[in-house]
């Protein structure tokens, strides 16, 4: 089964028919890859962050759970996970990202430009790109105040998340772009279709 | 200055011109509404939980707090604020919520079909409303396992939020018909533009 890797710092789109599953794999470990996926059909379907979590009544989606489309549709299975611990609720780091948080002159176009640059060509507008599931990101809330702190991902050498796709799908699909949330290295991100 | 009441399980949409400001005022108590916003010169342009979020690190936005869009734009201030429990995680509750959450046979249209309604006059696209800022909508998160439980609201008779808007809006707005959100009794809302 053939394996693609995804560059540091970089992104990809390709096509996910239904039926087919795409595994994310995490080869180095503690590195976060950005997933979202739209209908290949009708691109104005994508996955929903508000629904999925809604629907399955928790914040940390692993083996067994759905995740849903703006349209309350399936769009991805999860049915393998060795981690256990992705995040659901942040934007893709962007250039107004780094520019914002981590206050950068010269900001990066991050994941948001990468996964921009490869949906293109699929014609989905940049103004579309919604909350990723955010693979191996690991954001610790304190449940008193909320405050969200990005630590580093839990994902080891070799771990990875697969997804079965439940409609014929657009992935964009990046190797994360942030220092703090790839605990401050880039690395590559790759991922297997079958 | 004149307060506009929305009926309980209903919405409205309207304009809310830069520096305007918007109280969200709950007349009884324990009733959540609502809320979206769309820059009113490029209605592509729209409130973004991720973005939000993200770049305050907390899940729990209050007095001071800056709401961003899609284009990491800051669209409201919240400039008061008598609750500090607001929910920004969760879609609008809709027909779809009460099939799968509520199991109803024959399901009310919720927020999302309200929402739907009041902004379609305004070119808002269905498939285009975003995650909403929750008002009053208390979501109580087990740190460990992540698990979502949506409690009755803190507010009580009277309090309010308040939001000033940092550029020209159209405004989507509810009276939220989820009766796990609103200690199962469906009220109304009010609010006021100065």
């Amino acid at each position: 089964m053939t394996v693609t890797t995804i560059p540091p710092r970089s992104g990809t789109a390709f096509r996910l028919a239904k039926g087919e599953c795409l595994t994310v794999i995490d080869p180095q470990g503690e590195q976060v890859a950005d997933l979202v996926v739209f209908n290949a059909q009708d691109i104005r379907e994508a996955i929903s962050s508000g629904r999925s979590l809604d629907y399955a009544s928790k914040l940390y989606l692993t083996t067994g759970d759905l995740i849903y489309s703006n349209r309350s549709n399936v769009v991805l299975t999860i049915v393998e996970d060795t981690v256990g611990r992705h995040d659901f609720l942040l934007t893709p780091c962007s250039r107004d990202t780094f520019r914002i948080i981590y206050h950068d002159e010269h900001p990066h176009q991050g994941c948001f430009g990468n996964l921009e640059a490869a949906l293109a060509p699929y014609g989905v507008a940049s103004d579309a790109i919604p909350v990723a599931f955010n693979c191996f990101m690991n954001v610790v809330i304190a449940p008193a105040t909320g405050a969200l702190t990005v630590e580093a991902p839990l994902s080891r050498a070799g771990d990875y998340v697969k997804f079965c796709a439940e409609m014929d799908l657009i992935v964009g699909l990046t190797a994360c772009s942030a220092l703090q949330s790839n605990n401050y290295s880039f690395k590559p991100i790759e991922y297997r279709i079958d």
